[in-house]
């Protein structure tokens, strides 16, 4: 039965939501990727990232959208590569970036300066006030770079994400117990189905505009029972509301019987999480020292899930 | 009538929309920007660029955007600095901006090398083939910056952009013809207000989602009448149906009574526009040559606006 509903979720991803013309390049390289840092013996984590952009038009102006900057997936990433994992970046288009985020605030052209005229062009070289710390970033993200450990894939509609992660999916599920899926992304739950969607931009001069959505399926339930099912698969649950956030991770792990669920609340999420698992819950905080040594909390999320993960795959292999 | 109407718009504008923190603080620097370009003879635009943000949540995690990378506005904000314009330069949050816009593309750290160790430090240059041009485009901005003749204030939220919208348009109201509105960004015609809006993330778990939106009062209307009624006003229209666009730019232009409409198709926009006025319509093409040249549809743009300014000032004057 539950068999059953997953085949269903993944027949509605066909029919109701238009699958992306890069899907087959993306594919194939993620398949190369898996198969390369597979045959090396890493550990390979995909981690989803930024928000999902939903077209109210074929042709479209509007869409609903997800607030989310990419943050904690791409300072995560980075933390997933110092403790070895190869990476699978799939990111919104123009969300922040590993390493890159780490300057995300400044204008370009407010961290450079002319230096010498040396011959015809002017030397133009990095303000190092604007950007600091950046020979240590640059080197850092030149060598993850040069060791092919960080694959970036871009979507930016639902329907480009959903189809990826598909992909993807079924591309770690070859890896076993070595894959994990670390689903930071901020996934609208609500669509339209391009059947019902008009293809001109909605006319403000027909009056007030009333939005009709459907539920988004709950991609997560084929991802663990067929696509990668020995997997080690994190979903993240994010809440304004506190009260229901514990009591919504629980009833997400019992539904998908996946790992664990990173929970956190709009307000407080970038210094309080709490990792569930069907057995532990374990809050994550970041203290006053913490912050002013610089220390992020998604070192310690991470640090937490790649001991977990470990813990997985020595029973998985015992 | 005309006239009350544009009022009860402007009462409404306090009613539904929260005022943002930040309002009096940015109309005391427009205010200020205004005064001395106005002192020193020099005219002045107000560029809008970007998409507005529309919340569904008053602790926001969802919302309704508009499609704009903000790119129009940004390149015409520097051929109006080259045209002598002093620019307020009104954009979303994390939308382009006016030259660094340029390098929209390129992540900063490939844009990076290390350079040989002088000392402690690494020193940091400029890849000159991953930001061609780079020594031109810092110059000009460190020039326009120096001069003091780019002023950026940012919305993110439709609110805040109406809010500013006003104030700005107070303040250049004082300048008489010499002001010009640029209102090239892409707002929104449909807003859910505060009361009718949950506090909390809508839930899922609740079943399909039901969105009622209103219209968007018009705002051009008190702009145009009340705050700069001697100004020199652009609006922008972008459809999708070319069908219906010269139609609906003619009514934009009997309705608010403003000086053009620069109107635009979303498929063909960076090759092609019709600059509307009461009496003129004038296609603007960007051929192949252009093209290869370099040259921009905003190029064109602002040369026409530019020069219909000129002579709308003249005549006012004269």
């Amino acid at each position: 039965m539950a068999k059953h509903r997953a085949a269903s979720i993944d027949g509605k991803l066909s029919e109701e939501f238009a699958v992306p013309s890069h899907v087959d390049d993306v594919t194939e390289l993620m398949a190369a990727f898996a198969e390369r840092h597979g045959a090396a013996g890493r550990r390979l984590v995909l981690i989803t990232s930024g928000g999902t952009k939903v077209p109210l038009e074929s042709r479209t102006v509007r869409f609903l959208d997800n607030f989310s900057s990419g943050r904690r997936g791409a300072s995560s990433a980075e933390y997933f590569l110092d403790a070895g994992y190869a990476v699978i970046f799939l990111h919104r288009h123009r969300s922040l970036y590993p390493y890159a985020r780490q300057y995300s605030g400044v204008n370009l052209l407010d961290s450079l300066q002319l230096g010498g005229s040396g011959g015809g062009d002017q030397v133009v070289v990095v303000n190092r006030e604007a950007l600091p710390k950046i020979d240590k970033v640059l080197k850092r993200y030149q060598d993850v770079k040069r060791d092919g450990l960080l694959l970036p894939v871009e979507f930016s509609t639902l329907s480009e994400y959903l189809h990826l992660l598909k992909a993807s999916a079924q591309v770690l599920g070859t890896l076993g117990s070595k894959a994990m899926f670390y689903l930071a992304a901020a996934v609208s739950d609500f669509y339209i189905p391009a059947s019902d969607m008009p293809e001109h931009k909605i006319q403000s001069s027909n009056g007030p505009l009333q939005i009709s959505m459907k539920m988004v399926p709950k991609i997560l339930s084929p991802l663990v029972k067929d696509w990668a099912p020995r997997a080690f698969v994190i979903s993240f649950k994010l809440e304004t509301d506190t009260s229901i956030l514990l009591d919504k991770a629980r009833k997400a792990l019992d539904t998908y019987r996946h790992q664990a669920v990173v929970a956190n609340v709009l307000d407080t999420r970038r210094g309080y999480v709490v990792v569930v698992t069907h057995d532990t819950q374990a809050e994550l905080i970041l203290t006053d020292e913490d912050v002013s040594k610089g220390v992020e909390i998604e070192d310690m999320i991470v640090s937490n899930l790649t001991r977990a993960h470990a813990q997985f795959i020595s029973k998985q292999e015992g």
